[in-house]
């Protein structure tokens, strides 16, 4: 209790110096010009639309992940054209800027850059049209991913990618990270349902990229745009693919002695040539945190618990099933069950969706390390991993997509205790490291953002990243949009100590 | 006949001058310099893969599409180290340089800029693994898409992109135009399968983009590559995805009486909430063409022919045959009939994939404009085509991917008639533009290149195409890369009188 306290009286003291050296920063250091250029956001926006007050803007200076970062303002635009004064002004004047969606992002990306504009996109949320005879979707960035998949249910369509925060992630965010889901085993990550795009530039130009069309003439900008966490520009309105809904769906639960024969059982499915919709482990870790927080009926002594869902066609589904199951025994399960009504689907959907929020029962902080493994070598991983967590002592919970190998080792801590950040930093990068060792991916679908931007040079060469380099600045050559994020450059912005100072960078 | 002999009189008159142009600048205008650089050329892939003397390099002076130029020079390379050193040779001369693979494409995107270097991949046709346990493929850009395929059938597998030229077109050709094909309904075109690439740029540096994974982090540069044209660097080894192979397949064949019907068959297929694998149409002039040089047992009094395969399990291919069954059936076909054995459906594939070779006895040439109209304007789009052909007194005949809208109008005609091809290309320019109004595209898998580049202006801005511009130029500042392709400068390669003159530009 006393330590508690003694925290939060730390954390009081540095919001207070940081707020004082904020209106420092804005009101003495350089008075004119800062009171300046809030004066003309809000000539765009409007006056309650720009947020600059310290106690305003400490909302802003958090996603999902363990960076923080003060914008020095945040602005809150209502159409393209305000976006694209907001970004010419800030061109002019050399700030930076920073697109944001929910924030419910993993990896930093949308932290606001040292004394940068954050562009909220909170009331940017319509549904512009929905077109079921060409099964397409426009919207504005901040429409929330479930609000869209509802929406569109009723024309019995479908938006594919269903990452776990979809409740109150934004498609626009979705964009910048290229975000997946347990659906995108079957279906792809965003990139594969992003059909056009409305894009302003760093100086405040607007380009149309892709079109309505699956194909397009030319170079096609969107892949390489979906994904580029806000450093390219910044979408205003976003046209994306719908799929039909299926006829039928089934979700099987199989639960396993332990980690090890739940990784045999994956295999065994996909080796029976099964892609399913989705196929994601959680581990006893999770389960207990599951358990905690809601009733679920997952069983608690389980090692692991296999979700395997699948969709198509009613006799596909029950063909296909059957070899579902029959691949679950082969591997040594406890019990196989399976939920075909909406509300038992549901149910089980809740535990996997919900298991990251419910590690706030086991630990305060939590950090989740995005790496991809090849899931011929998900066992060994795993078990690297589980020696990680020993040789630490850190407790490691996995919640993750198994069908593609993408791991989510999520690694408990507190950030209270003295040191205890580094150290989990520090276990993270040996996460990563074993998973690039066995010939995996830094990430499967959070992005780069800050916190693996020092990892790059594990997998890219000094060239590679400069042929990276060299195409963001075709669309920002003066590296205002997001900077810091992706490429290594030595800062962190890991609290408190490291983090930068906060205030308008004019 | 007497036409027939001034025509190939005036040819050989033509190719003489050209080649007497062509060594004149290579030995006399420029004497030290090109001869040092052919020397230099013969030193890094040996003497006997460097072409040179006109008559070598006359066959390298087409592709599929009515556009022709001339190379200075054409180098086969065996190894990425040579395809290096050669681009860095033609870098530090200025010499331009594009890649070629068997020269079946349909837009001139690797007809060689005028004094360019041509790198053919003829030799670099290895399939280097196939990894079975993660789906993928490694092959050298020379490679031939039906070799890899046929490959990969014994694991189970196959490459699902089919371009109808896929006996003679190799994969790199293919990245260079995002190559689609009558699977890529299902499937998507090449970019969809394209997972990693080795890229040797303008100044000879080779970069990674991508790798084995469906996801990467940072920039994913592999989509902006693929369709590229050439423009921004030369894959040298590719990495892609494989599929399984389907447990059942099944064709159907719809005998229409008029295009009309067909168009409303395609509606009511797609309107049962039906993807097939593929949905292709076949026109009467096209049939009459198919049916010249092989017996298929095409109806020859039919208005217009379907083609639509279904894939998946034996039970779902059933029971959404009987849907597309009665769906064609509501439309007033004259026959519907199905092919179950490989060798029947083969024979009803022959003749779509032959078809385009089959034109050749209707008319000596045929120009193909590859543009896409939305799937539920097809009748419309169609009737317009029509209008044009009745006004220019041009045949055309359609065969085409109806499923996703891609029409293949091909325009056929004489180019030995004086003034043929110019009426062509304007009565060309017209359909396209009849597709771009009806809120279609300029491409569907064709590529840009020479053929379309002037009427980019129709679907992009100045902003847009300068955005594209820009991300060219972060790959190839000089612009040494098959330059003058895919944005409107103006100038034309069409034969005989516009070509540009042949020779090294050094």
């Amino acid at each position: 209790m006393a330590r508690l306290l003694v925290y939060y009286h730390a954390k009081f003291l540095s919001y207070f110096r940081r707020a004082w050296e904020w209106c420092f920063l804005v009101s003495s250091l350089a008075p004119g010009a800062a009171a300046r250029f809030l004066d003309e956001l809000k000539a765009i926006v409007g006056e309650e639309y720009v947020y600059y007050h310290p106690e305003d803007l400490l909302v802003y200076e958090y996603d999902g992940s363990i960076d923080r970062g003060l914008p020095g303002a945040v602005v809150l635009p209502i159409s393209t054209d305000e976006v694209r004064r907001v970004m010419a002004l800030c061109y002019r004047e050399g700030v930076p800027v920073v697109g944001r969606g929910s924030g419910t992002g993993l990896s930093g990306g949308a932290i606001a850059p040292p004394g940068g504009v954050q562009i909220s996109f909170s009331r940017m949320d319509r549904i512009l049209e929905v077109d079921t005879e060409n099964r397409t979707a426009t919207v504005e960035p901040g429409v929330i991913n479930l609000d869209l998949d509802n929406h569109v249910h009723k024309f019995g369509y479908r938006y594919a990618p269903d990452p776990s925060s979809q409740k109150a992630c934004s498609l626009g965010g979705n964009i910048a990270e290229n975000s997946g889901g347990p659906h995108c085993l079957a279906y792809g990550c965003t990139t594969n349902h992003v059909l056009g795009m409305e894009v302003v530039l760093e100086d405040g130009s607007v380009v149309n990229l892709g079109g309505t069309a699956r194909e397009t003439p030319g170079y096609d900008l969107r892949g390489v745009f979906t994904g580029s966490e806000g450093t390219f520009g910044i979408a205003t309105c976003i046209t994306v693919r719908l799929l039909p809904l299926p006829e039928a769906v089934k979700t099987f639960m199989g639960v396993f002695p332990d980690v090890d024969s739940a990784c045999t059982a994956v295999s065994a499915v996909i080796g029976h040539g099964i892609v399913p919709a989705a196929l994601e482990m959680i581990d006893a870790l999770s389960i207990r945190a599951v358990q905690n927080v809601m009733d679920l009926g997952y069983p608690e002594d389980a090692g692991a618990v296999l979700l395997i869902e699948l969709e198509g066609l009613q006799e596909e589904v029950e063909e296909i099933g059957i070899e579902v199951e029959a691949a679950l025994w082969e591997s040594g399960p406890t019990l196989v069950r399976t939920a075909e009504e909406a509300s038992d689907r549901e149910r089980l959907w809740a535990g996997r969706k919900g298991a990251l929020g419910a590690l706030g029962s086991l630990a305060p902080n939590y950090y989740l390390v995005d790496g991809v493994a090849p899931r011929t070598k998900l066992t060994e991983v795993l078990r690297e991993v589980a020696a990680i967590s020993e040789r630490y002592s850190i407790p490691i919970a996995n919640v993750f997509h198994a069908g593609d190998g993408n791991l989510h080792p999520c690694l408990l801590f507190d950030e209270r205790q003295p040191g205890a950040l580094e150290t989990i930093i520090e276990a993270g990068a040996e996460v990563m490291k074993v998973c690039i060792d066995a010939g995996g991916a830094l990430t499967g679908e959070h992005g780069v953002g800050l916190e693996k931007k020092e990892l790059m040079p594990l997998v890219y060469t000094d060239e590679d990243m400069d042929a990276m380099r060299r195409v963001r600045d075709s669309f920002a050559p003066h590296n205002r949009l997001n900077p810091g994020k992706i490429f290594p450059d030595g800062t962190h912005y890991h609290p408190p100590a490291r983090r930068p100072e906060p205030g308008l960078s004019i």
